[in-house]
């Protein structure tokens, strides 16, 4: 199988190309693949193929050319993720498979793509929607932490906003504690508000742990930060570091976009040892 | 660049066929190349390269045709790995390079490898001296453990005994306080003797970290379980179980042989942006 290794932000990816649809990955060929010490490597894969080839997505193809199959690292399916999409756009670039703006279907729904004029990639979020809700988060020995705000991008974010020395010592190996938790759980974010419109952010993800980036996560915060300051919408720009690097964000009244790299790091030929196709691994 | 990926019980490596000695690999680039989500990932980077070719290595030319370039994930300088020298022979024997026993020059000496009958290889791994230091070693909540024995292979291990509810609860995800420690530190190997001569392990890596496999220790773990067991270098067959799979091995009075997978999963193809050699990643 020919596939490729890329990532946006450091949340990484094997990318399988499959066009017309011919393969069938199975949910163990997914586990192997994304294992970091006997696969390739990776926090998913993503399947590229026409959406008219892809019979779970095919009612989209006039809305969409290509389908974003996305697949968490324990196999399971996943729906739509900001950093995945652009590594996603840019092997379809790369291949020469689209030159600007491009929709991708994703089991999230039509998410509109284009090339950012620095070379990054931009992504149409949606629209988030602010909760009622104010959990407090608790953090292993540190104290409790009123929350900034809870948002769905659709996925459920809880953000709360700490100093920088909480931020350097934050412990994420554990989950952090919500009270009350959201009802379907959430991503809790870290933020710390440098200068102007900048952010610093820190993100546990839901089922998962703490994470070098989250696409989604980089909008909320910035919707959290921005509301608490009385901004909004207002569609100025916005830039927020993460462990795995930078991405940019503009929130209108129509939606919230996110900028970023993504980065194909190398082509991989896998061995068919590896996805159970031919005998078994020497 | 051309490279693989492969790993020996779950020990992973980039492997960096060179055999005319024509690159430099920076500790860059090895950094690079090992970082498991902005790169291809691994705990190390194998340089294949001609012995004759390599200026370093060229007086073991003599003694080995082919000499392992081997370098940690933090790009500094290795000596030898019993996992990674599977498989670097496993790439040699698939490149059609060595048909049967093959000398391998390391900076830690030149190393017997030959496969075994089941297809997976043997390295011969030196003779084991047992240091007269017992000292205890204590882990998280647990109680303190007495050590079975303190092993140099050379490098230097310690090794405890432990029952399946300790094995199963063990946090190796700190160090353990080895009181007083060997001179240059240690490897930790914690043992559960299961069935006549099978050893169940765990093993936190000095400078490391718990790690799927570590080839020196489980001879470690061998000599001091036989020892225990007043059974010694009798050269009748052990098998020993690490997260990452299981090994074999033989303890002969000459020194000690390790018996294990060595599985090549793909071949890659290094995008030049990844290592510096053009450009800056988009």
């Amino acid at each position: 199988m020919r596939a490729l290794k890329g990532h946006g932000t450091e949340n990484d990816f094997v990318l399988v190309p499959d066009l017309d649809g011919a393969l069938t990955l199975t949910a163990d060929q997914v586990r192997a693949l994304c294992d970091r010490h006997a696969g390739i490597g990776g926090d998913g894969v993503l399947r590229v193929v026409r959406t008219a080839a892809e019979p779970e997505a095919a009612a989209l193809a006039g809305e969409a050319e290509f389908f974003m199959d996305y697949r968490n690292a324990d196999g399971s399916i996943a729906e739509m993720c900001g950093n995945g999409v652009r590594v996603f756009y840019r092997y379809l670039q790369r291949a020469g498979l689209v030159d600007g703006p491009a929709a991708v279907a994703t089991r999230g729904g039509v998410v509109q793509v284009r090339p950012a004029d620095d070379g990054e990639i931009t992504v149409a979020m949606g629209v988030p929607r602010l909760l009622d809700a104010q959990p407090v988060v608790a953090v292993g020995d540190l104290d409790e932490f009123d929350s900034l705000a809870a948002v769905t991008m659709p996925n459920p974010h809880v953000v709360v906003q700490v100093s920088p020395d909480e931020m350097a010592e934050l412990d994420l190996t554990v989950a952090p504690v919500v009270d009350p938790p959201l009802p379907d759980g959430q991503n809790v974010e870290f933020v710390l508000p440098l200068v102007a419109r900048r952010i610093r952010m820190r993100v546990f993800e839901r089922g998962v742990g703490e994470t070098r980036s989250c696409g989604t996560g980089i909008c909320a915060a910035v919707v959290a930060v921005a509301t608490s300051r009385g901004l909004g919408a207002d569609g100025e720009p916005w830039t927020v570091d993460v462990p795995g690097g930078t991405c940019r964000v503009v929130w209108r009244p129509d939606g919230i976009e996110l900028t970023g790299p993504a980065v194909i790091v190398a082509e991989v030929d896998v061995a068919d040892e590896l996805l159970g196709l031919t005998g078994v691994p020497a």
